[in-house]
């Protein structure tokens, strides 16, 4: 089984070494924008020999992992060039304009829109891990439009690396994602900015902030190159969710001149609710992932 | 060595079992305004007897760590009962009102204003561990008002706990308070609350939220009742910065209604730097706190 992983980055990266550890016989080839980051994913393992032109057709799988702009730009020219056998997969964080993109394809039938519900806030082929997988959630989109032998394979492979699979139509996918995970991107990158704006002393932040701060801004530590495009893909989920998170918080920032404090208290009992969720989410994440 | 604890939760519980792990013969006396939580400490080992009306005068230090509307209710009647060299300690997240109301007292030099920045979003009794403090800073204000042998005393205890001195105006500590720590919790509060709103479906959430979402919404399952008064008596400093995050979200919003996809790119480069910010938070904390 031949593995072309196109972009080896901690998803890519991470696809190519789970494949190796829970699949007999996989030879991952690798592509990636960054010439290091070929060299150090063969000397981590990650693949066996780079992926070019020439092999590129013999590969079994194609695993689409770069930027959500670049991976629609890449999905038409990608389904031209794989046999007729092969399949490719995309894993980008919204689905809506991949599947457009790929809609009217003579290979449609060769192609499958997933988004593996992990991730850390590092990146590159040295933060990618076998495990990152593990128990997490792998979404599918649009599979009656896959050809079935091919879904059955890929649905399995998923399974051997531990994800729990859930199909999704990609206009809800990008829905739901904007509320539960490019949110709280937003809210995370924001934060981080203000905090820096008015706190010119770093050692204050050094001595003041607990892991409560550190916690609430991990995500900025996430990379522009990816999250500006996907921001832009899923423009309209997001400013309608940011909207309300603004409208939220002025409401707060209300109470409080108003010096209504049982306004207060009462908003966060209620939030307290989300206790119950996170557990549900904890007990699905056995690692961190976004 | 007899030790008051008034409030038997996260931080006056581990206080306890800090002193008797890391100070020999310590001996813990506790108050609670929930009877169960005093049996739950005298179960679970965090304090030996109930503290009363007719052994405060006994404690050679009273702990206030009470939510801070409480805690400057108390502290003058307790400056009252204490016996003549004992030392009352607060360990409020709010340094400037506490300080204000005890300033004329004539037993003054008998107290101590500190905030150990250490915590998690677990409360009560049974959130409580002798290892809470390990590393953090605990902030001591107005040092110069208090006694110097009752100060010399209390700087030790601290470092038996293994946490690290620093000294601030409590003005000062209440500014910078407010961006790194009361600010984050706002912003997870309101963006639980956002989700919940939008997400009527909690099974999405549960499937597709990862621990991006998880660290970002943390601080929403903190205590209304301890966080209410934390806002009102920090309530200039937060709306302060509060605002800030608030246009901060809003430019954010608008470049991306203005699709200047270079301008969000650039805010978050920029705000990459909280990385370096970080790790230095890291290295200093060796366990979950606020």
């Amino acid at each position: 089984m031949n593995i072309g992983i196109i972009g080896l980055g901690l998803i890519g990266g991470s696809m190519a070494l789970a494949s190796k550890k829970y699949t007999v016989g996989c030879r991952c080839y690798g592509r990636d924008i960054n010439p290091t980051h070929i060299k150090q994913a063969i000397a981590l393992g990650i693949i066996e020999e780079e992926l070019t032109d020439v092999n590129l057709p013999h590969m079994d799988v194609v695993i689409l992992a770069v930027p959500v702009d670049i991976a629609i730009d890449l999905a038409v020219p990608l389904l031209d060039i794989i046999n007729d056998n092969a399949l490719l997969i995309d894993v980008g964080s919204t689905k809506g304009s991949i599947c457009e993109r790929v809609a009217l394809h003579p290979k449609r039938n060769q192609f499958l829109a997933t988004h593996p519900i992990a991730g850390t806030e590092f990146s590159g082929p040295s933060a990618a891990y076998a495990e990152l997988f593990l128990g997490q959630t792998q979404i599918l989109c649009e599979t009656s439009l896959s050809r079935p032998d091919l879904m059955e394979w890929a649905i399995q492979w998923f399974r051997s690396m531990s994800m729990r699979i859930k199909e999704m139509d990609p206009k809800e996918h990008d829905q739901h994602i904007a509320y539960v995970s490019h949110l709280s991107h937003v809210s995370s990158f924001m934060l981080g900015k203000t905090v820096m704006e008015k706190e010119k002393d770093e050692h204050a932040i050094f001595d003041m902030a607990g892991s409560g701060f550190a916690s609430t801004v991990r995500l900025a530590k996430s990379s522009p190159s990816m999250w500006t495009p996907i921001f832009k893909q899923n423009r309209e989920n997001l400013l309608e969710v940011l909207t309300e998170y603004i409208e939220n918080l002025s409401a707060f920032k209300n109470d409080l001149e108003q010096h209504d404090y049982n306004k207060l208290y009462q908003t966060m009992l209620e939030t307290n609710a989300i206790r119950a969720i996170l557990a549900g989410i904890n007990q699905n994440n056995t690692k961190n992932n976004n």
